[in-house]
């Protein structure tokens, strides 16, 4: 048995998301799984390094699986390019550790959220791009931004009310860039709840248009209460850009 | 009566080229005019500067029409973002001069053809590049490239057999880059032949094949005959990139 690394770009629009819960329909996890089984003639799991939700894509999105037939890296890559359909190509596969696993030894992940902040929409990368019109203020959102880095309790800004587990995370950088008529967020951190980066970034938003100040983010913090934060983006500007893990 | 110069880019996945030869279904211009047609209250006639085939793209097509109303060119701008569909989009509305028209004072253009040279799929832009997962010679492609440009008779490049017109014309320029697994062409020229871009570039392909040498692409051009040159490549690597006019 071989444990393998797999690199995954998709375009999330026509999925359930990464892994569904219930049985709501294809995701991508289903889709990438139903290719590997043909190679191995079994079941296989693919653990991701963590969810992503109806809509949103991925760029660097990280998984492995454990494969008994112990096929070549090149076996396994062709036999994607082969498979899968042109929204979902593997970019990298390679041999790891036996006790690598995506999701328990990730330390970091990075975030992006485009928005299209002018009235001439952009017509090639629409499916990746938030359209918001109205103008923003950036230096209040970057003031704002710097209350979110470092680590708290972000219940806050978590989009599951009844989640259980600790909801302390680290946010290691915000960075807001202005590319032509685009505005780009991107999020570093040691880990994300449920609609985490949406709820920031909306939250973000009303501080750009002057309904909120870059100084609310500490109260919002405090109140462990998703209400008191703003409103959550929808999904097509969000993106999963990275993972990083510790070598092992 | 006022003269307006719009500038339009365009996914053309969806639709049957800027204009349609006889009734076939959608084309970018008829929307553009049903769209011009709620704010004139009348029929009214887009010259584009050239048609595009269908499944080809536009980021810099330009078209002249004349209204009645007069609107603003702020008018104009809004009715458009608010009822084209989102895979075409008016990028400027200028006031032009009563005399200008788009083709038949259009001085040059810019096509771009993308290859996506990589096993490996480029999932968010699949719309907008030919998968060519072969090696291609670069340098012997780019040789070939320079036979190609000057004024020339391109009868050989033209794909339709019964043209009656003249069929000289001038390249500029052909440049042909390596942007990661992406090779890009870019044809500047006074004028281009039905199929013209989509044959030079499957002719140089041949080219970075090996199938044929760069010096061939002169008895290609003597040979008058669309049979000496190479594949037709198909339309979604196409992209109008501009047009250029003179000063009038």
């Amino acid at each position: 048995m071989k444990n393998y690394r797999l690199t995954i770009q998709y375009d999330g629009t026509r999925y359930h998301g990464w892994q569904s819960q219930g049985n709501t329909g294809q995701t991508i996890q289903s889709k990438l799984q139903a290719v590997l089984e043909t190679l191995e003639g079994a079941a296989v799991e693919l653990h991701g390094s963590g969810r992503t939700d109806a809509g949103v894509h991925a760029r660097g999105q990280v998984a492995n699986v454990l494969l008994q037939s112990e096929p070549t890296c090149d076996e396994i890559r062709a036999h994607f390019a082969r498979y899968l359909p042109r929204d979902i190509a593997v970019t990298d596969v390679q041999e790891a550790p036996i006790r690598f696993h995506a999701r328990l030894n990730a330390c970091a992940k990075t975030y992006s959220y485009r928005l299209w902040n002018n009235a001439v929409p952009n017509v090639f990368e629409r499916p990746y791009l938030c359209v918001f019109t109205q103008a923003l203020d950036l230096t209040a959102m970057r003031k704002a931004a710097r209350h979110m880095e470092g680590p708290h309790d972000f219940r806050s800004f978590c989009g599951l009310s009844r989640f259980k587990k600790s909801t302390v995370r680290t946010i290691y950088a915000i960075e807001i860039k202005q590319i032509g008529s685009e505005i780009r967020f991107s999020y570093t951190g040691n880990g994300f709840l449920n609609h985490m980066v949406r709820i920031m970034t909306g939250t973000l938003v009303e501080v750009g248009l002057g309904e909120r100040s870059p100084e609310e983010i500490v109260d919002i913090l405090d109140a462990h209460d998703r209400a008191a934060a703003g409103r959550t983006m929808p999904p097509e500007g969000l993106c999963l850009e990275q993972v990083l893990y510790d070598p092992i």
